[in-house]
């Protein structure tokens, strides 16, 4: 346990000086007073994470985590398992929703094979995707714990040590998913954490009817009830109720803090990651920039736990690191007005009466 | 009147044709359905725009037009008059708000001085600005009508005649502003459209304090009762309680939907010229993309009246262009989706179960 320890004490709080240091240039720049309204928090919030004035975030990596779950057998989705395998190739061909986006913002995509049930040994020895898998998918929840704490523990380093290899590339990360059924234990992720029911945090998934939802409900309730995941450890919430690609985000969240880089996060999966990393280090926190809110209702509530106000509102419900690419135009902007707008001194312009 | 008639003749819906191929290919991309959302609505509307499958939108050009307004006599604003022939030099300097998301996109801005109180021939003989002066800024509305019928055709013909003559070299339109004391007048005109009282549409503008606000609502509802603008007759309107920069923004976008192009608009102010546009042709209103939702309670209720979602909703209040600048991240996003995911079929991903 040695990497996921010395991480968890390496994540320190933002730099409060450089917060306010920007904080004053903003607040003295050529417009009303703050009104380019979160824009300037998110530009404030760069510079407390970055330690700079000029927050580097050009070098832009999005880690698409891909993994299946073994409580699919339950009929929580309306999608067949092969097509977690069949988006891997999809995400390699260029042709997904996340290659269209990452392009848009100069993204790169890394597809990380956290445990596809599924022959991923060709891509990976191409070098087309990476390979941690830890299983062929989780053990089926529904019946005890997804995985061991000890595979848990696996999932979070792997992820911590594709941020760390990347410390030297990589300004801003991303993180994505992609994994049929993996709003289950995202859901029953939420709720262990939020002590919510599950039937509030539990959403439509893929488009699934109400009948199938009801149904899915009571199996994230059964999930909950077996294996009884204890919300102060959030180790045991992963190996119970998680899945390995939500714990390589985890891990991926946490080592982008570790080495005070920010991480945006994509969508509702990514949020339980998220929560997982929280549990183990809340500083983390500080480095998670908050893509969107998507129409899973548990995300809005996972989103509150993390005391994050998403930047996008769009009715996006795809994951795969979508919504961090779009939010990365958004950090683009923030830096641009953090380093490129004259202040009224800078420009002469007269400033508001008292 | 020809320019204007001819224009607004010339603006007809949406290509439904477009639309509908669009939807489909649309529908068939590998995620689940329509699991961009609002990206895939933006995406629709932009081929039924366009009249393409690949909706040309490379060459962005945000306009930002400025003018001033009699009735900051009133003392309607925190500001000073001279702030706008000074945020005038601050745009041509390329240090305000507007000039850093504009790179950050791509997009070029040009300044329009549509009647600032001020001497603008220098930067205009300079080639820095265009100039389309209708006069060194409104009437104050608070005593009668800020312009006459005859100047507030030839705000709009102005936007419409810079709108055609960019035809040849610009895809995407975006408009702006900047005039001290402009949310007054638009407050006024959402008022006259909407018939909600003063004090439902207007808000603190540059930061104005309740005392202010009072005074503010007051005085618009002394603007409205003095001059009875006719909400059937946008050109009224504009003439008794609009102003020059909020003519030219109808112009604009006049003259965008008569090319098919489709048109970006800002935020509060953009929407008061969105609503004149749309009054004198409300098929004008399908070439319109809504930025952002700003904090002015005003610019809600005329994007209701516009029919209008806004892409953004981060307590933006500037102008300028800046929400624009902004949305057409969004509108690259859309566009990449549209042309460069790959269907069901073209992927061979399974589909989902019935």
């Amino acid at each position: 346990m040695n990497l996921l320890h010395d991480t968890l004490s390496a994540i320190v709080p933002q730099d409060a000086a450089f917060r306010a240091q920007a904080h004053r240039r903003l607040e003295a720049l050529t417009m009303p007073y703050w009104a380019l309204g979160r824009l300037l928090d998110l530009a404030e919030d760069l510079a407390g994470i970055t330690r700079s004035m000029r927050p580097p975030i050009a070098r832009k990596a999005i880690f698409t985590m891909a993994g299946d779950h073994g409580v699919v057998a339950e009929g929580v989705s309306k999608y067949p398992q092969e097509v977690t395998p069949q988006m891997v190739y999809n995400f390699v061909a260029g042709g997904a929703g996340i290659n269209a986006l990452a392009r848009q913002v100069g993204a790169t995509v890394t597809v990380v094979d956290m445990g596809v049930a599924g022959d991923m040994s060709g891509l990976a020895a191409a070098g087309k995707i990476l390979s941690r898998r830890i299983g062929p998918g989780t053990r089926n929840m529904a019946e005890g714990p997804a995985m061991s704490r000890e595979e848990a523990v696996r999932t979070v380093e792997a992820g911590i040590d594709i941020a760390r290899k990347a410390a030297e590339t990589v300004d801003l990360f991303g993180t994505g998913d992609m994994g049929i059924g993996n709003t289950t234990p995202s859901s029953a992720i939420v709720a262990a954490f939020s002590g919510h029911p599950a039937a509030e945090v539990t959403g439509h998934g893929t488009g699934i009817d109400n009948e199938q939802f009801t149904h899915k409900v009571r199996i994230i309730e059964k999930c909950l009830r077996i294996n009884r995941p204890d919300p102060k450890d959030g180790l045991d919430v992963l190996a119970k109720v998680g899945g390995f690609e939500i714990g390589g985000i985890a891990g991926l969240i946490l080592g982008a803090a570790a080495l005070k880089k920010p991480v945006v996060i994509d969508g509702f999966i990514s949020a339980a990651g998220a929560l997982i990393a929280h549990a183990l280090c809340p500083a983390a926190a500080e480095y998670m920039i908050a893509a969107h809110r998507s129409v899973e209702q548990g995300h809005r509530i996972a989103l509150e736990l993390l005391g994050k106000q998403p930047l996008i509102d769009l009715d996006l419900r795809l994951g795969e690191g979508t919504g961090a690419a779009l939010a990365m135009n958004f950090i683009e902007a923030a830096v641009r007005v953090l380093t490129e707008v004259a202040t009224f001194d800078e420009a002469m312009v007269s400033k508001a009466s008292a």
